[in-house]
């Protein structure tokens, strides 16, 4: 059933878990062998729902299984919708040994995860990422959570699943804009530390839109690893975790200053990443010829590669100043020495940000 | 200024944090000395704020100190009043070092560490207990969360403080009822494993009603003593710590049943308590003359000893039925077997529990 399948760890000691990347996995077992508990709520929403919902359930068919279908979208990523799974799970007097497993995308994802963290203070989670974006970043690493009306993942928790379930089937239900929003996540672990991954894009991004099942699964492996060791190395971002925020401190003011839901997370991840290589560049540290390089993979891959216009810099500053990596009033970025080589860093003039924001979004 | 001072450990390794007992704590420098950040929220309620903010802000004079209000009661312990902190928290745009000061009784403390928590996926967080209950219970051993509707404190994390702060001066401005709510969290470690300490409380109750700065000292070092020893040896409850829960399923269930507030969580307990010894006694394993000793010091204390009549058996048991100790499905409760010796068991008969919920109630 499923020909290919390639297993990875995330070492995290007592909570080290599997992460499954294969074709077919929501028809088999594996799923069903990492529930430890007789009480399961699936929760997931009303675009996936349809699609793989009854499939999921089916392989679990000998325990208690409720579901919880959320509405689709950014924008319901709230304490609000947070609350419903809560009244689902006490309607259904599920106790403290129950099982949450997220059936989507990243939004889907991050809010189970932070419901099963705050639920009765901790019940068993897994993982059965739907979407290119939640495959490979956000459904690996623990970080859960919901937003406030004032900024991104603001609320939340670090709490690791038991699992990761990928089934690389289901991205040929996947729209074309989600694929891509996808993409700028796998684009992201090259540029950071993965310069031969960089190079591999550059080679297949034509194989991954056309969904050539080979090449998304190498991809996913590859990201899965890539954040596998950075997590595995630094779990509550202490350190060099933080370079997978490449390009979020601008993502997330354009997700925020937009309002949830109308930038994809990954849309604005693709611009981000472009501004703070930009802004590299005004810094001296980054090359030209290597922005270039960046540019041409975003916009080949379908990606935005600037913030919307309407949004003016004064706007992005203020929004960026709300981000988490802010530490005593000094705003970090992550930025870039080359493809290959982010680092994380508040040594910069204030004008470097500035003039990038300004120049940049004339140009958009 | 702090004549008698008492310092306690709970041992958590690198978690581990003090608590400091004694008169004039606010206004000595030991809050100062463990903020480890520029930032601090300090929240209280509408109750405390007039008596003792300024002089805790006082204290933290050189630090940018932000405070919120949060309306006092335990119908306020919400998600709701918890997306007030984060709304402060993010208008001021406080960062990941930030440090969250709770003052004020169990609600405050609970919904504060609940918040620090889950603010940017945890930041810093200390106690400063002003009501008895949650100086000798709530402050201690991290459990934080907020109620829902269909249950108490199901929802929440497991978190820690840096320190905890006991003033005993502000039990001096503690309303009667309030100081026997807490009184009723102090015979309860008397009754799981410290008859000494329960004989000294029949022979002191009258000393700690008129406010003896002395009897009190004593009374809360020795349940933060008790508490600590337990969640030092088991910090996530998978074990003894539920023994900390007698008289908490019922208490709990009465709480649920007549509306948050209406009844104190120290009132409820109380009655918890003799309900569950009750049991016990009808089991055959608790002795009669013990439960006239628990009796006769429960309404020494001017604590109700059985729930509300208006709450049927039926009710009664169907809200104990959410319990965080059902497994299962089988509900577990904390039993005695004499003063000094609780245990948790899901080894009985469901009549055991009716009948005394029938013949109780009846009584009441």
């Amino acid at each position: 059933m499923s020909a290919l399948r390639h297993t990875l760890s995330v070492d995290l000691g007592a909570r080290s878990y599997p992460i499954y990347i294969g074709r077919g996995l929501l028809d088999a077992d594996l799923l069903r062998a990492h529930v430890p508990s007789r009480q399961v709520l699936l929760v997931t929403n009303d675009t996936v729902a349809p699609l793989y919902l009854q499939r999921l359930q089916a392989s679990l068919g000998d325990l208690q299984v409720a579901h919880c279908i959320l509405p689709d979208g950014e924008q319901y990523k709230t304490l609000e919708t947070l609350n419903r799974i809560f009244d689902v799970l006490l309607q259904k007097r599920f106790d403290r040994g129950c099982t949450l497993i997220a059936l989507g995308g990243g939004v889907v994802g991050d809010i189970t995860g932070f419901a099963a963290a705050s639920y009765q203070r901790g019940v068993h989670f897994i993982q059965v990422p739907t979407t290119l974006l939640a495959q490979v970043d956000s459904s690996v690493g623990g970080k859960t959570g919901v937003n406030h009306p004032l900024g991104k993942n603001m609320i939340g928790a670090f709490y690791q699943p038991r699992c990761v379930l990928i089934d690389t089937d289901s991205l040929n239900t996947l729209d074309d804009r989600q694929l891509s929003a996808g993409l700028a996540e796998v684009i992201k672990y090259g540029l950071i530390n993965d310069a031969e991954f960089f190079a591999w894009l550059e080679q297949n991004h034509q194989l991954l839109r056309q969904r050539d099942a080979d090449a998304l699964a190498f991809a996913i492996h590859r990201s899965c690893a890539d954040k596998a060791a950075v997590v595995a190395a630094d779990e509550r971002e202490s350190g060099q975790r933080a370079l997978l925020n490449l390009g979020h401190t601008f993502g997330h003011a354009i997700e925020t200053g937009m309002g949830y839901g109308a930038w994809l997370h990954g849309e604005a991840v693709a611009a981000g990443m472009c501004m703070a290589a930009q802004m590299s560049l005004r810094l001296g540290w980054f090359d030209a010829v290597e922005l270039q390089r960046l540019l041409a993979l975003t916009a080949a891959c379908g990606l935005p590669t600037w913030a919307p216009a309407q949004l003016g810099a004064e706007r992005m500053l203020e929004l960026m100043a709300v981000d988490k990596k802010v530490l005593a009033g000094k705003l970090r970025l992550v930025l870039l020495k080359g493809i290959g080589q982010a680092l994380v860093s508040a040594d910069f003039a204030a004008e470097a940000l500035q003039d990038t924001l300004n120049r940049g979004l004339s140009q958009a």
